[in-house]
């Protein structure tokens, strides 16, 4: 029998199928479905803290999670109908509000009241379909999802590229009963990093609203921070949802490139690009992750381990022996606040487990990027060639017009060497893998800087602020490394910071370990954003 | 412990390693030195005719084969250190004659005799190294090898990138014992099909010096059609090995994409060249094959499969069942002579062995030739651009000065689009493969073409003949599938006509197996040309 394998058209970090030596994970076929791989999810971690969101005697905060909706609506506490309709109303006054928060490109309060009235009736006749029955998930609008168009952030996308049905990503989220409960916004095209949208209005971060969400998947980030869903679904080509996920003080996990499915996803970058998970707590981005992770069955050869390791979060032991790798230099070069912050977070860490930290060089780090943006931008206007050639370059903000611009100025040479830049970078990085598990470093250069009036109406270029977002971001997308940025503080005017740990291909587990170690150690000092909402609350 | 997929810097047709359930194989292992491999090689192969070269009582004709030396050299009749100065006599002769055949770019004779020497005392002691030991093989200039540079048929890339040893390759013919007798003429930087090469001299076809030899591996086809050595290299990236072979009557051999390291070789094209075989027989293509072939050991992970699978060309009885694939509007796209004399040649199989045909349709064959060019392109341009910003392109041909021009004119967006090409058609070509064993077509459209004058002096572009030469050569390259050429007629000027046969990945034993099947059948035809020098003549 004559097999192939499979061509990669472009360069795809797609790496070796290994099992690394995880301590404490759990098997799961890659045969379960979705909502069977939720429940085995749900039995790897601890058990939530049961402390209410409303308890104002303590100083400090948390949001409601998976497992609190669950517990609700199986105990008749609360129907997912009248969550549906608390949602729906918190939506409609926070686009009413002196600051309109634009957390939604749409949302449809009919589909929205019908998927919730179906899991009110599942739980009603005992029987949801998994923990995920009833719970509002949002879904960045790059992301394919009915009956919504899928916008991408622009005027005109959806009217060339209509969307014809659900992502395979999700699918599995429906088939395990979650209310999708609309189209986030983003910036245009994904392709800026403030969320500043002049077509839909800009996202504001909840923390504080006269400040940016950070983007692209800027309004997922911030439904999630508000409470309006325990998680969100973004796309990450150049930290696009882990810097959002860090700037409105929530968890945002990149796993390995290929982990999920790129079905039904807007093909605005291929090779660097892929579908991310924001969520309030570590337990429910894990939680998401089992229910959208695992390829296509369709897909031959799989790329993909045959079973997905799941970390063992309530494990009792802690892993023994981490080290990081962290390039000082590299890692300093942020705002005072964010570099005394994030080290107290690993110094504490450290401390705490007797986990190491080796001082190591990453080397062209800003040639990388350059590569990176050469190779995002390339691939970009190439899969949007034949749209671009009938757009009016009005229909764009003014950031989208130059970067689709700059995009479509690269000649094949520039492409070429930025690949072959990134083969060097893969062993450069190899070798620093060799003497760490997890690269750990800030996730943003900054904290969420101030929207500006003019910026509203035009859309907005800030190279300075821009390149301190995305200092960090890079490996994760050029070389499909894990990543996922867990808050750890914040600054002086209250807005979050985020500490960001980068892994091994396909060491997922080993990598939740410890962002759950972090976590364990700041979840109690976690504080409420200024615009939030409490679906849960029994008025 | 971690380890990683080698990561493809850029697309390369690198193909799941696959047993096929090849008939009549032999298994070398990859830790065979080369002359264990080759002495492996050489019992897997029928024994060669003993009809000498000089039999004129006999209208065909044949080239001494390495067998022939190798029993010539052992029973003395002859000796390595007399062959050599036959071989530099004919060679010196040869460019002093009225139309200077311009075999070679460099070769140095005191180099040729003191490797003939040394050589000459194994014999005498009786213990050569293979059957390779004293058997002059000729190198393409595009190929590293000591003591002289690399000039890749130009006047400049030998002074910017100078040669520091001998290529892989080079290396494991040496360690087999046999002469490397120089460095052979080809197009500038391969960019052409003619051979034309206005530095070093046109080289000129031996069944007639009024015609092109073809290209780019021009010197190397020559000097193995006009019995200067039974075996030569040259490097394929569009036709290069095959095309030359194909018009000076010999066979040419391109392994699949990685079988042969590239170590060594001009960077003028990463994803789509390698190193060939250009020989005077099957058997001779083989047994260097065997010499040449396999992984570096230093290469990880290994992208061969661990063992050389080796037709059995003396087995007795032929596979049973071969199916070919034949689009009939392609492979009849060419000079009716050669139409009929491929045809005429498949029929004469299928009917001796009872082997099938089937019909295909292979869609956009002209697309992939363009796709071929701009990646081809790219890949040049971007390995030479620090030479070429240096460059003086008065020191171009003007063939090479418009070629380079137009290589650089490609933009990042038209040379991914050529990589989703190249994806989609190793879709279609696996498709064909369900269907047949192999792909049958002519190697070229035209044979060879006259040289006028003033090209000599200028070089040439010349589309039309470059179109009909490359037409069936660009799947072998942009897919990576190995694919050989046999001679099988001459056209009634005398200029020989060569059908090739395309394999799937990893399959040439069968594909070795069908060609010896043609070749069985042809070469008591096979006319002796007008440029021969017999170096086994014992005058």
């Amino acid at each position: 029998m004559q097999r192939w394998r499979r061509h990669l058209c472009l360069f795809l970090c797609i790496h070796l199928l290994v099992y690394l030596n995880e301590q404490e994970v759990e098997q799961i076929g890659s045969d379960a479905s979705p909502a069977e791989r939720v429940q085995r999810a749900m039995n790897c971690l601890p058990l939530t803290l049961e402390k209410s969101v409303d308890d104002s005697n303590s100083s400090s905060f948390r949001r409601w999670t998976i497992a609190d909706y669950s517990r609700a609506y199986s105990s008749g506490e609360i129907t997912p109908r009248k969550v549906a309709e608390q949602f729906i109303n918190a939506v409609h006054e926070s686009s009413r509000a002196a600051l309109p928060m634009s957390f939604f490109i749409n949302y449809d309060a009919e589909d929205i009241l019908k998927q919730a009235t179906e899991s009110t009736l599942r739980y009603e006749r005992g029987d949801p379909i998994s923990a995920l029955d009833g719970v509002p998930i949002a879904i960045k609008d790059e992301i394919d999802c009915s009956p919504y168009p899928t916008t991408g952030g622009t005027k005109w996308l959806h009217k060339v590229r209509p969307c014809t049905g659900d992502a395979c990503c999700v699918m599995r989220l429906r088939s395990c009963g979650a209310i999708i409960v609309g189209k986030t916004n983003m910036h245009e095209l994904g392709a800026g990093t403030s969320g500043i949208n002049p077509h839909y209005g800009t996202t504001r971060n909840p923390y504080h609203p006269n400040k940016i969400a950070g983007g692209s998947s800027s309004g997922s980030a911030a439904v999630v921070s508000a409470g309006l869903c325990p998680a969100a679904l973004g796309v990450d080509g150049g930290g696009s949802v882990r810097m959002p996920a860090s700037l409105c003080g929530v968890i945002g996990f990149k796993p390995t490139f290929g982990r999920i499915p790129h079905t039904g996803v807007l093909p605005l970058n291929w090779t660097v690009g892929m579908v991310g998970i924001l969520a309030g707590t570590l337990e429910d981005a894990l939680i998401v992750y089992a229910a959208i992770s695992g390829q296509l069955p369709s897909h031959e050869p799989t790329i993909l381990p045959p079973k997905l390791l799941f970390p063992l979060l309530n494990s009792t032991n802690p892993i023994s022996e981490i080290k990081f790798a962290r390039y000082g230099e590299w890692f300093n070069d942020c705002s005072d606040e964010i570099r005394i912050c994030c080290s107290n977070a690993l110094h504490l860490l450290c401390e705490h487990y007797k986990w190491k930290t080796v001082e190591v060089t990453i080397p062209e780090i800003e040639s990388m990027r350059l590569a990176h943006y050469l190779t995002i931008g390339s691939e970009c206007t190439t899969s949007l060639s034949s749209a671009l050639e009938k757009l009016d370059f009005a229909e764009l903000g003014w950031d989208a017009r130059v970067a689709l611009r700059v995009y479509g100025a690269f000649n094949s040479k520039e492409y070429i060497k930025a690949q072959k830049m990134r083969n060097r970078q893969m062993q450069i990085h190899k070798n620093i893998f060799a003497k760490a598990d997890v690269i750990v470093a800030p996730t943003t250069g900054v904290t969420a800087y101030s929207i500006f009036d003019d910026a509203l109406k035009t859309g907005e270029l800030d190279y300075i602020n821009g390149a301190a977002l995305v200092r960090y971001q890079i490996s994760g997308n050029f070389l499909g490394l894990p990543a996922v940025t867990v808050p750890v503080g914040y600054d002086k005017e209250g807005l979050p910071i985020g500490l960001q740990f980068i892994g091994k291909p396909w060491s997922e587990p080993t990598l939740m370990h410890i962002a759950f170690a972090m976590q364990a150690l700041c979840i109690s000092h976690y504080r409420k954003p200024k615009v939030f909402c409490n679906l849960l609350h029994k008025n």
